[in-house]
């Protein structure tokens, strides 16, 4: 391997621009759930692709497009790049700054820190990403490996159409694996290193008026509750019958297919459970208690094994200010469930389908939107190992989880495309999905040479 | 008592400009809920106390002012005329025409309707009253009684601050009884007398994050569900112990105080029942089937006899366009108690409140608004029977009912200020609290000379 340093030197002189261009990706907005700003930024992710000598193409799909980019670098082994154009909405959110003002403030004692939605979940490492090639190339004039780019707009709707995408491509996206660029490093400075995802089934779940009783089309005056139906109470009791008080899943056979951790699992959870920081994480999200009365690899392996049903949202009837009595007509909850390790969708599907018959609810409307399963790897594969020694050449020692609670469609690289992939890369952000989300500015710094140090680590293998 | 024809004449004659004073009325928003345009109603109906020569006052309360007023005509007798200048709110409804437009259509084959919020709920009647009362003037230059006026703006708010005022106030307020003008025909013409109302308590459920765990601030990524607890699931789970599947009360004692019908309610029932149509009840709030498989007096009994716990509304987490995975901090559900005799409010209170002791919610938020209970007149009383002859006059013969199932202060009267009290009226209207609020423009005029004959019942009673 060359020395990185003269590299690591471009970037830290060049850092202003950096820091601009990621502060350009995250002021567009784009939120695939409300379809702002999508176009534009697809736009500009092409564009840098571009200005890298590469070549790029905005991929229709039935949803958002999916940008897709080469480098030819003419060299042996290929990296496959996935990240997400997109973002979570904001509607409804208290934020200190606008959250798409792209401003730079010291944020809560972090020291300066991009406040902006997208900051850390994604776009922040994928200008990021952007600028650890430009780098290279600036300083080498190549690039240690050919990369692909797959930049898709819908990570935040469950990557809805994404398996389409790669179905239909998957010649021109082999490669020897796949990486996606985070800010992996917690509060105190922790690289985490997730092993993998698991999966996920997204749904809405409609309780409405019909033959049963209730009113059908509007809301009506509520003393007529007193002999017709409510959708809302009926609803509550449905839902109240999906789990037990202390959220355990009860629909029946749920755990059939859960299978528990192995071996090497149960390795991992005890390395991890000597460095794992339980306060770290209440804090973080400002919660004062686990769920369980826990701890350690215990605690870990309730988080990392086992599926969950979330409650996203509910709404129903009349919920503006004031007082209004109302018999509502519908009630509707956003839902999710998380996949671990053997669950499928289709089998979550028809186990939650045949729970709401079976609690005479089979009139519900359940619309289920695509979700996808769990992806893991090996701790030993080798571009688990690459990554590692990528993280260790900052004189870091990650902490290797064997999956994160959240979700990807990692599936599509393990799966269909039948790569190794890995996640990582050093700084850190937080605030994901919430008011506030922000990137600790050094952070994106440090990020930028970790992606530089993994990309020479992965052109190194032999496999 | 003289010919009243005359002044029917006289309201056939001036039907146009009294129809132009109701679609005034009416084109004024006064949503109490959202503070709209509520000094400006007050002044309008203060105005039409002057208008009829009387002494007209906007008086403050804690909340909403009561528009007072006098008209002292040198009789025996005095009516206290007791109406409300608030509405309803009309945020996400869908309408026909603008819910404030005024709007004269031929709504859906009832032939002329004025399509409005509060044409019915309660404005329609009560600016019908100013134009009975300026017909008996008109023609016989004075009025049979002396009359009150206690027009409120807080009705759609629970009338919050009406007992402050009615108590503040009980001396100008005394009179020989109370009537409350409605549009009381059905569909089918009959007109429907109801000697009483419910008692009603609202109040908003709160569940968030706090010491028990679950996210205190803000939302967070919903993978930490994994192992942080949901506000959500932990208030679904303990709304659904407060009914039954059949949404009977499950709170401890809550029944203790609810009196059977006695012997008059249970002939009042079944005389109801020859003439009751529940299909038209089904018809007319768009419901296939009530909740219970009764018929007749049985049905009737539970309605009106029995009391509820009503959902007027939920809301928590994300429930905007598009998917988000989150891990809400707080819901928030708007609900109701509706009272029977002899239930108390403090009782319902202090009874639901143990009930969230009693769950392990007691550190549940629960805003309770101010609330009243139940009132009930006899229909033996010369007030009632003032009013069934002033309908019988109009050759139609009144269905009465024991009470209704929704509610109005009118404890007040009958408690506080310790007078009989009526409601009633010809007319027909609906979707009351529901999009294209209606009121059928001939009942309007229909209405107004079964006021007139109403004043002149009353003023005959001898005591």
């Amino acid at each position: 391997m060359p020395p990185l340093k003269p590299i690591f030197d471009h970037i830290d002189k060049r850092f202003h621009q950096h820091l601009e261009k990621v502060r350009t990706f995250v002021r567009q907005p784009s939120i695939s759930g409300e379809g702002t700003g999508m176009a534009e930024m697809a736009e500009l992710v092409a564009g840098a692709i571009l200005e890298l000598g590469g070549r790029s193409e905005i991929v229709p799909t039935s949803g958002w497009p999916v940008v897709y980019g080469e480098i030819n670098a003419g060299k042996p082994r290929t990296l496959l790049l996935y990240g997400m154009y997109d973002v979570q909405p904001v509607v409804g959110e208290d934020w200190i700054v606008p959250p798409f003002g792209g401003e730079i403030v010291d944020y809560e004692g972090r020291g300066l820190c991009l406040v902006n939605r997208g900051a850390t979940n994604q776009k922040g490492p994928l200008a990021g990403m952007f600028n650890a090639l430009e780098s290279v190339k600036a300083v080498t004039g190549g690039l240690p490996v050919n990369v692909k780019f797959m930049i898709e707009g819908e990570e935040e709707l469950g990557s809805r159409h994404l398996p389409e995408f790669v179905n239909r491509h998957r010649d021109r996206l082999a490669a020897d694996g796949t990486y996606f660029g985070v800010f992996s490093q917690n509060a105190k400075g922790k690289p985490i290193l997730y092993l993998g995802v698991k999966g996920i089934v997204f749904f809405e779940l409609v309780s409405r008026g019909g033959a049963w009783g209730g009113p059908t089309t509007r809301g009506i005056h509520g003393s007529q509750g007193a002999w017709i139906a409510s959708p809302v109470w009926r609803m509550l009791h449905a839902m109240a019958t999906m789990t037990e008080p202390d959220e355990r899943i009860a629909i029946e056979g749920f755990y059939d297919n859960v299978k528990p951790p192995e071996a090497e699992d149960e390795k991992l959870l005890s390395d991890l459970a000597k460095t794992f920081d339980p306060e770290l994480v209440l804090r973080e999200n400002d919660v004062r208690r686990f769920r369980y009365d826990l701890a350690g690899a215990d605690l870990l392996r309730r988080y990392l094994f086992e599926p969950i049903l979330n409650i996203d949202g509910i709404a129903g009837g009349h919920y503006g200010a004031g007082s209004k009595t109302l018999l509502p007509h519908e009630v509707r909850a956003k839902m999710h469930f998380r996949l671990v390790p053997d669950m499928e969708p289709q089998e979550v599907r028809s186990k939650f389908l045949a729970h709401l018959e079976k609690i005479g609810c089979g009139d519900f409307e359940a619309h289920f939107e695509e979700g996808y399963p769990w992806a893991v790897m090996s701790p030993s594969a080798p571009i688990s190992q690459a990554m590692i020694r990528a993280i260790r050449a900052f004189d870091l020692e990650p902490q290797v989880w064997p999956n994160i609670g959240g979700s990807a469609p990692f599936y599509l690289f393990s799966r269909v495309l039948k790569q190794p992939f890995t996640m990582g890369g050093l700084g850190h952000g937080g605030r994901v999905h919430s008011p506030n989300e922000f990137a600790v500015v050094d952070g994106i710094r440090l990020y930028e040479k970790s992606v530089v140090q993994f990309l020479y680590e992965f052109a190194g293998i032999r496999e």
